[in-house]
């Protein structure tokens, strides 16, 4: 008998945030397992961190962070190999009859670390995922700031994408949320606001972490946002 | 002292999906609100049941369904009388010094019936936003299917669009969501083929329900589906 693999998120930051499921997953597991840079402590097992008690920990640590270009070929065989071997070290554990919980920040299958685990094991072990509180969801909640009702039409941009292109998204959509803020604000800001949304657009840094908080991005005097700032953009102007 | 109005996510329909902090929220509250339809019992309120004890109960049920044309005048003012009626009742408990909790399946903020209450009262009380797991997430979730990953643009689209947008916004996104599905079955599904995405597109239904399933697309082989029920289209074509 093999032991089952489960996906579990951790949500955006706050451990109350964790589901009842997750819970249960973190403490019955025989081994926990999460993505960490090296040298750095895991955000995710952070989180959770009351719950661990006897389990086996299994981190799995990135090989590369930003010395190579990621859209560099070599970027992309190095980061291959290493959730490959990442997979092999949760297969062994699975070989062996142990469930493993791999830990994702936000929602496992959402912008997850832990996607990279289930394409190479899902359809080889028993396997279920347990959903997370995203980091998005986190933000507007945080803010208090209603996002999207009816039949609006809500996107999910990166803040990498150019100006143009983010105004035009911006302009053909409802809600929008801006991840990977950090360096790309001004450009970000320029875009909100030849869309004309900037009044209504909210900035969110470390949702539903003790240290967050939200301020209207036109409120924001300075360009200095950590990479995983949100930009928030509500929808629902037709509000009854 | 006034009390406060805390919005509670109760998750897509799995009570082990409550968070940790809707589930101290629901059980601390004075009074549960949530909506319904009439003669009808709350989705919400079935989801958080076993919290329920000696907590006061205000149902605020829906006066109008489908007797009238949404896009009518009459229906928005009916609406929104409602609405306001509703924030009311719940207001008379705020100023009584009651906490009142009020349910939203899903997320309170994202599509959840809670924003007709929030802003009318969040600039009135004291107010709180517990976020939920989506329905959306619970279905990708429960379907296993890894959603979007990196750069990757989502888009969040209703089902009432006409065709040839659906078509457009499919091909100018990397992963959806298409939620409202019942008889706009047909229309999505072509939608999709025509954008090269029926391969991986999946559909599903009452995701983390008991009775939840999904399936390809492809391999559905009516057009029968619920009002509720989620079509799906991964992004993360480039994984490493």
């Amino acid at each position: 008998m093999t032991g089952k693999l489960i996906g579990v998120g951790t949500g955006p930051g706050d451990p109350e945030l964790l589901t009842l499921k997750a819970v249960r997953a973190i403490e019955r597991a025989d081994v926990i397992a999460y993505f960490a840079k090296q040298g750095n402590s895991s955000n995710a097992r952070g989180i959770v961190a009351s719950l661990i008690t006897t389990q086996i920990e299994e981190q799995l640590g990135y090989p590369v962070t930003t010395e190579i270009d990621r859209r560099h070929d070599d970027y992309k065989s190095a980061t291959s190999a290493f959730y490959t071997e990442a997979a092999e070290r949760v297969a062994a554990h699975l070989d062996a009859g142990r469930t493993v919980a791999v830990l994702s920040e936000g929602d496992p299958l959402f912008y997850g670390s832990y996607m990279h685990i289930h394409v190479r094991l899902s359809q080889r072990y028993p396997t279920e995922v347990v959903p997370g509180i995203t980091a998005m969801s986190g933000c507007w909640s945080q803010a208090g700031l209603p996002l999207v009702q009816g039949d609006d039409i809500l996107s999910v941009l990166p803040g990498t994408l150019d100006e143009i292109e983010l105004r035009d998204r911006l302009n053909g959509s409802d809600g929008a949320v801006i991840m990977k803020v950090g360096r790309n604000l001004p450009k970000i800001r320029r875009a909100i606001e030849a869309a004309g949304k900037l009044d209504s657009a909210v900035y969110v840094e470390r949702g539903t972490m003790a240290n967050g908080h939200s301020m209207r991005l036109a409120d924001k005097t300075d360009d200095v946002a950590p990479y995983f700032a949100i930009v928030l953009v509500p929808g629902w102007s037709t509000r009854p």
